[in-house]
């Protein structure tokens, strides 16, 4: 495989810099923190959200599309929502040359616009459990310094699934449910993860708790790619989303929401790239296979003629491929491709076209294999399958050996420096979160959902069998 | 087939209630001209979108996603376009608790997003022609009565492509190209048309000239389903997209763009229906075939496992079909799926079972007939590509009786207060136009795009061929 210098050591002018080269997102849009997709990054979109919609159709969610925007009176009644929110909201106060009689927010995440709804759908609990969502753009004022994909002002790729439940039982059944989702998109992208409860001072305005998943930036930076919130009956109660039980009594509705943005296209994108460039995971590249004919004068027709051949072979074989039939050298080709992440390349010139054979080369090691045209198929399906499990276990790999453990705070400190996720014991007291946080200059991300250890909280010492996680965050 | 009284007569009242209890959309979103799309609905939307897709795709348009905000500055620079747009548009002034430093139109449409990027991307005559598109939402703060998928605030499902080019000529050409595209779109839909010259004084603001598709509601009034503008220089010159020529010098390009909105499927839904309700075509149809088990006491298990045979036989074959296993009675059930527009039902009953066979019912015609269980899928595949064009036959002899010429300004206007598009002859002086707009109460849809007929202007008398065409419009 190619070097990872660059991709490690300046991993922020790398993104920007492939973002363009590979002609994801145009960043020059005259507006801060809008960007433009451009068309091959608007397939490897397409292709992601295509993912996750079936994920969530097959287990029984519905898609929807609700107004993006929101009335203020609506948008304000859920008082934690909005302190949570309101620094960031966009607000519409004109129609035309007239004032609004109300101001309109645009929506930076939609309960306030949902929940509503579900007020008038759910009367009983023959309703329940209701699970919808909708893949829309969201849009928060950030004042931060913005990056494409990562910190947007518009988030146009904002998958919000919401439910509705009879019992809290049901929805703590929900949110197992949405962390398994989610647990299976992250992995058939490749993209490792930890899953943590956020502390309960860093939670989704209006939750009784929030799960996040997060990943490391080749910086030693975590992403926030995921989240799900259980939101008990905070909200039901301010919109009035009560049903009927079998018993004639009514009851407010438990839920929980989850989401994932274009965040997780940045993380697809980085945490398989190198040097050169992205290398996408087969499941998503818009072209897996890109055949590329390495002509010489006076054999250029039988190369090409091969060539065209190939091409109709593979995409018969119902892969996603490109003939690169361009006037330009070979070598300027391949890299084209190799920067854009194209998964597989197969090369044909003249010596080739006589045996009735290829070369394959792979993107992800750069390693060449030489295939007979009568298996070309058959063999491009298998590379494509270990090309996917490659990266998805090199991946996994430098992640677990950048996950590790510090015994006190200034153990944390010192591995903080270096990047990547520090594990700790922690009494989960905010006392000893802020402390941690404070002397180490890390995030505390939260407890560790699936991980206990008998340990001594790294600031009080007292007995504890919860792991947290550290990190410096995006 | 079910009559079409209320469809005819009281189109308004009969198109908000079906909507409603097709569960297409929810009209109760608490700000005006705001709509939910309902999940039966956004399947039919989608299936809409994605033959659009692929006929821009087929015909060299990059799909692409421009930001949703567009700068004050940047919006009025193209004086025409902003005199045409800015009564209806939405203004965000802050973001936070703070103003903003310059004002965000909501897009009403994105030329003046799109343009500037144009600039930064064409270079010379290799980068052109360039075709780019994308699905969207807009916004339009109309005063009118706002109607669900007609009028909206939200134009949740807008398609609009822009084309820039080297001359004249080949910007010409795009807008024949677009006009076949419409014109397969609308014909796969089953939907029928007229093509018109929109007057000059009713065109795209910007525009060199506009040309428009219109169908026809079952009131009578015309629905404008679809708009292609030919820009010349007018937007090239104001965002100085240029290009380099073969010969060294620089000129300005020549730009098209083309829009579709949600009226489409306003349009879908009202052509094909009748006063039971909604009569989707096969093609755009969530559930193609639906099986409903006609169960007796003592039988109903063998009913209950053809059914279910019935059900995977068909999806086997590549139908969308749905197994209605609700415990209600079977009447219930077709009621509801006819409604919703499924173009065919299965019904399955204890002396079918014995026998090996079932009984169709076409929903456009209510004919049932009967099938053999070993014949069932290919005899439903010929049943539903019956439907299809028994649906764009039927569509396009109303609409065709519908479409009646008049050879004065008076009969124009008698014509007219029964409903339908009156065909005239014009001179095609806007003196003439505003006169026959007046004296007839109908609006000027514009000149006969393929249509000539030598004839006398019905207000000058002056000779001529243009064919115009006249309707009360949506």
């Amino acid at each position: 495989m190619a070097e990872r210098r660059v991709w490690e050591e300046r991993f922020s002018e790398w993104f920007a810099e492939m973002l363009e080269r590979a002609e994801i997102v145009d960043p020059r849009y005259p507006v801060k923190g809008l960007y433009v997709w451009l068309p091959y990054g608007f397939r490897i979109r397409s292709r992601v959200i295509s993912i996750l919609r079936s994920l969530l159709d097959e287990s029984g969610h519905s898609e929807m599309l609700f107004p993006l925007l929101i009335p203020e009176d609506l948008f304000r009644k859920e008082a934690e929502h909005i302190r949570g929110f309101e620094g960031q909201v966009y607000w519409v106060t004109h129609g035309g040359r007239e004032p609004l009689d109300v101001k309109l927010a645009l929506r930076p995440t939609s309960e306030t616009a949902i929940y509503p709804m579900f007020a008038l759908w759910i009367k009983s609990h023959a309703d329940l459990p209701l699970k919808v969502y909708q893949i829309v753009s969201v849009f928060r004022y950030e004042t931060k310094m913005t990056k494409p994909l990562i910190r947007v002002r518009e988030v146009t790729t904002f998958k919000e699934a919401h439910t509705a439940h009879a019992t809290e039982e049901d929805a703590e059944r929900q949110v197992r449910e949405a962390v398994g989702i989610y647990r299976r998109f992250f992995d058939l992208l490749g993209i490792p993860y930890i899953i943590s409860k956020r502390p309960r001072w860093d939670m989704f305005a209006g939750a009784v708790y929030s799960i996040a998943f997060d990943t490391l930036a080749p910086d030693g930076r975590t992403l926030q790619i995921g989240t799900i919130h259980n939101l008990g009956q905070n909200f039901s109660r301010v919109y009035d989303v009560k049903y009927e039980k079998v018993d004639g009594s009514h009851e407010h509705v438990y839920q929980t929401c989850y989401g994932i943005s274009e965040r997780v296209i940045a993380a697809v994108l980085m945490v398989h790239g190198d040097d050169v460039g992205f290398c996408l995971p087969p499941i998503i590249a818009p072209i897996q296979v890109v055949v590329v004919p390495v002509l010489f004068k006076g054999e250029s027709e039988s190369v090409d003629r091969a060539a065209r051949e190939i091409f109709e072979t593979l995409r018969s074989a119902g892969l996603r491929v490109h003939l690169d039939d361009r006037d330009l050298r070979p070598g300027n080709k391949y890299y084209y491709w190799e920067r854009r992440g194209v998964p597989l390349r197969v090369e044909v010139g003249p010596s080739e076209v006589r045996e009735g054979r290829v070369t394959l080369v792979r993107r992800d090691t750069g390693e060449k294999r030489s295939a007979s045209l009568g298996e070309l198929a058959p063999e491009v399906g298998r590379l494509l399958d270990e090309i996917s499990e490659n990266l998805r276990r090199r991946a996994a790999d430098l992640f677990r050996s950048r996950v590790r453990d510090a015994g006190g705070i200034r153990e944390a400190a010192e591995l903080l420096a270096g990047g990547g996720i520090v594990r700790i014991s922690w009494c989960g007291s905010e006392g000893c979160g802020t402390a941690v946080e404070e002397g180490t200059g890390g995030r505390l991300l939260g407890e560790a959902l699936e991980e206990r250890k008998r340990g001594a909280c790294v600031n009080c010492g007292a007995e504890t069998e919860k792991v947290a996680y550290l990190a410096k965050t995006y």
